[in-house]
């Protein structure tokens, strides 16, 4: 293991994914840990930083480690303020800030980006800002990171231009788990047409607001079986941030970066919308970290 | 009491309220109690009606009694199939179905009203219906009923022609009580300005998904004190509705019908629109419930 250049730990709110690299950004191995910032106790950062990667520190004592991630954020391991876009990898290793481990060892913590939209309301992401630098770098395209709060970023040569926050997949959590809708929700699996009946539902005439009510009515007078009710939801809130980030965005390729399961339905719906989407690989991340880290040496 | 023509019960899912008319349909009486659809033990429902207006029932004993709202539901004392719309009062009085107290004596359960929107999907009212046909016929107007599930009727001499229903107050309920950007409220009083710049912000780019997203990266950021962010949130929600209502049904006066503060609130903001709206009487109900009497008095 004497090739190990850096090591990458993209540590989120319920995961910790940890890389060791290469000077060529090759991907030595790769680890998880359900160590996520939300679960990791009374501030037991390093315990839980050591736990997934100890062996990798003690044999490699010269590998840079970087940190991306809510570990960074307010409720992390310690804060870092957000850079403001647009920010390339050199202007986020910029923004990197210096902490020690209890054996005097560095360790760096990439900062979130910021961003302000049209209106001058602020934006702000922390983690995915590493997973997108580590894309293969291309001309001007589009970068979606579906999830709890997906992103939608505008790149352009491997620099994030700006980018838009929705609230999808926790305005799904709550209306299935809380709401008058959900309860009327019967499990069963997946069922891709009743997905598609609620992304052609999302074009529609109305409003979000109007069509979440209507997914009620629609079940509650025999126009929707209860147990393709959740497809149907999760086709309905995905339309919606599909139409609205392409309203945005319009007409250029689209890259897709998140959990497999994710993807494909991201996929699913851009294509009924006419975009062909690519997947983006998950170990992006690793390759951002990377990235982060050759501007980290190259800095004075 | 001997010139009681009809009793009213607006049955709805958390309270009931009870009306006395005379053959003009003037409220003789009217009463509250806290015996709604949902709090009603045991299928007790004739034991809560005695209990609200026995009396009343006593010394009319030819009174006419029509019961509108939620008790006609699935979960209620009877379901009632829903009457499609366009419907008058007559139509209504068309789809009463009769039931009988212990003592044999007759009580009339409005219908609730169906419609389908311009895609062909359901949406239904029950309760509302009755509200919106007791209010003074004019040329065609629009109804808001703000509320957890907001309506907006299309009402032309007395006739609903259409409706939709916005998750609106839900919504609130929801990010207010369970999400990641109502854990950032602090309670204060109601703060006008935040309210409208809510209002404003829905009127802008973007998407409700990423505004509600906004609102908390906004307080997160230090843009939107926490004391003001259940203001902000409600503004945001209600200009979203608002917006979506009039795109769908532009250019009409609009009678605004539900408890004060909800009126004031949506005044503000229809204003905010350029909208006058004028503020309907809440016992509305108990005159749509005499319209509907009148015409039971009519059937053959």
């Amino acid at each position: 293991v004497t090739d190990t250049f850096c090591i990458g730990l993209d540590w989120g709110a319920s995961n910790l994914r940890a890389y060791r690299m290469d000077c060529d950004g090759h991907v030595l191995e790769a680890r998880a840990s359900a160590d996520g910032v939300k679960t990791v106790a009374c501030h037991a950062w390093e315990e839980a930083l050591r736990r997934v990667a100890g062996d990798w520190l003690e044999h490699a004592p010269k590998a840079i480690i970087v940190l991306s991630g809510m570990v960074g954020s307010r409720n992390g391991w310690i804060e870092i303020p957000y850079v403001a876009a647009p920010a390339d990898p050199a202007a986020i290793a910029g923004g990197c800030q210096r902490a020690y481990l209890s054996d005097g060892r560095p360790i760096w913590f990439a900062p979130g980006v910021s961003t302000l939209d049209r209106d001058g309301v602020p934006d702000v992401m922390r983690g995915e800002e590493t997973q997108i630098i580590g894309l293969p770098t291309q001309a001007r395209h589009t970068v979606c990171l579906p999830g709890t709060h997906s992103k939608w970023a505008t790149v352009e040569h491997g620099a994030i231009l700006g980018f838009s926050t929705y609230f999808t997949g926790e305005l799904f959590e709550l209306l299935a788990r809380h709401s008058i809708v959900g309860s009327l929700i019967v499990d069963g699996p997946f069922d891709r047409d009743a997905y598609l009946d609620g992304v052609r539902r999302a074009g529609q005439a109305g409003h979000l607001l109007h069509h979440i009510f209507g997914a009620r009515a629609l079940t509650v007078t025999g126009g929707l079986a209860p147990e393709h009710l959740s497809s149907y939801l999760s086709g309905l809130l995905i339309g919606h941030e599909i139409a609205a980030a392409l309203a945005m965005e319009p007409g250029h390729d689209v890259t897709i970066l998140g959990s497999q399961q994710l993807c494909e339905l991201y996929a699913i719906a851009l294509s009924e919308s006419g975009v062909s989407a690519q997947i983006g690989d998950l170990d992006a991340a690793a390759i951002g970290q990377f990235r982060i880290a050759q501007s980290l040496m190259a800095r004075p």
